[in-house]
């Protein structure tokens, strides 16, 4: 499989995502598994002597364009074709790599994932999750958490299917529960936009409803997957970051459950249900961060989760049901 | 003035209501505030020794029905008219009383708010507020925490102002900051109603406001009120409440920023915007909060608070703005 990734992303780039690429390749010893590094030659050249004793398992693929991380996204991508994320995004179309990641421009990513990778045919709204520390070490997935501000019913239906072929396939959970944030715990509790998703949840197929998720329970092993809209999704992801912040970084707390709010440890936002996997990566990432979103990509490429949501989605449009069409 | 308190109410009631009275009393010293304690006597009996130093600063009011934590609101309300809760409300509409809570039945406590005090001519939706403890010690103000899970934008520009009132005559803030909850920084951002929100309250007169504020801003001191519909107050405020229960409580971190989560501390959720006082503690309510939920209410009463947002609300009935007419 060949990984991409834009070296020049994030704040620290290109140092920490080669140091991150060297994390992964004195870890991993798949042969199988080769790296394109896409990103501008002259800014990596200091870098590259990383890793001179992984010859023959990455390619470093030119891109002499760079797209900054306060650039108009549609602009940057259109007037600079030969920059790390447009290449990225062609390699990716072209076949050419099989996952593409970046810790740069986050609009400059959606946008090509949005309107040059699109949407998986069925699938109404592509969807951001982020796994949520658990008690017991294990990741919960919380979607949407920010790109679908205002949805409909349907869409949580979605997410629920996109958010369980994640936590089955990616995450290794088993059987995956899913539950619809809410603020209470009967059905009929809720704001209307829960109090119409309950009832399309309990009927959908191929999913494990288990029914109402309320704040608290999030860091629990009550679901493994955790619907909502992404204006809920938003704030409460990065509340409990700056949480992390504060406890972990600030106050120095060691504590392996507070430790597992560190985004370095999953490394990037997986974007489910489009046609190509594409992760994007926090603008702060050091390398761990690039090690583990490489290990992500790995993941998501060897467990073929995007064609396991093309057969899914590709049923419910030959089998319409009633969540996929309101 | 006479702080009226259900001491039947809550799962540790009426032993630590009563604990919680002394522990006012022994630290209070003004012979203005007058404690009326509501429930029954007989219940109450094997208590009462521990006021027995404080002869004359308080009063019991036999209250021999009972309503359980699981009873429906109204129904126990009409068929339990001698039920500390109802018995309560009665004795504040009469004025018998200047303030009334509980920690008991919290639907009741809805019910007997918004069908027996009523909102406050002008206001759309009363709405119950948290504090949230931030980094230097003090506390921002987060509403609503759950009773308005749908809200229009006129809603939250009342949110605003009942929070603006309430931060700066009970939590003691000077021209407290007003942000809008939302999942960006800039104007334009978030969602439907928080895009719409947004420039109802950078006109509205009388408030502070200062622009968005993201789920990460809710702990610093970038505004002292942060307003949101009840879904994401809601989410959040038991989320924040989970990670004191799993790092403070669960393993034993000690930390002032950690403990300011501890509800106890500010004891109970204020009603905002409805004709006299009320305060809704939480069921499992120790002594200390019951002592914290009657110096807050102490503070609502000689604050005025109730009459400030009348008076602020007649001059809207009186002037129509357009943010109260929508």
């Amino acid at each position: 499989m060949k990984i991409g990734l834009d070296i020049m992303g994030g704040d620290y780039a290109p140092a920490e995502a080669i140091k991150g690429v060297r994390l992964f390749l004195e870890q991993s010893h798949d042969s199988n598994v080769h790296l394109v590094l896409i990103g501008n030659k002259d800014a990596a050249k200091p870098f590259m002597s990383e890793l001179e004793p992984f010859q023959g398992r990455f390619t470093l693929v030119d891109a002499p364009e760079i797209i900054g991380m306060h650039e108009h996204p549609t602009k940057a991508l259109k007037e600079k074709p030969n920059s790390s994320i447009s290449m990225g995004f062609g390699m990716l179309l072209k076949g050419k790599v099989d996952v593409f990641m970046s810790a740069g421009n986050t609009g400059a990513m959606l946008v090509g994932s949005m309107y040059s990778v699109k949407a998986i045919e069925g699938v109404l709204r592509p969807t951001i999750a982020s796994p949520i520390p658990r008690l017991d070490g294990k990741f919960n997935l919380l979607l949407d958490v920010g790109i679908n501000a205002d949805c409909k019913p349907e869409h949580l239906v979605q997410f629920a299917q996109l958010g369980s072929l994640y936590s089955k396939h990616v995450l290794g959970m088993e059987n995956p529960r899913v539950a619809l944030l809410n603020i209470g715990e009967e059905e009929g509790k809720g704001n209307l936009l829960a109090q119409s998703t309950y009832p399309l949840l309990k009927e959908c197929q191929g999913i494990n409803f288990v029914g109402n998720a309320e704040g608290r329970d999030v860091f629990t092993n009550k679901a493994e997957v955790i619907v909502c809209e992404g204006f809920a999704g938003n704030v409460m992801l990065k509340m409990a970051e700056s949480l992390y912040d504060i406890l972990a970084i600030q106050k120095g707390f060691k504590d392996p459950f507070l430790e597992d709010f560190n985004f370095e440890k999953y490394g990037g936002t997986p974007i489910l249900g489009i046609n190509a996997p594409v992760i994007i990566g926090h603008g702060i990432s050091h390398a761990l961060a690039f090690q583990n979103m490489i290990k992500v990509a790995e993941k998501i490429v060897s467990s073929n989760l995007t064609d396991l949501i093309k057969e899914q989605f590709k049923q419910q449009v030959d089998t319409p049901t009633e969540a996929a069409n309101n």
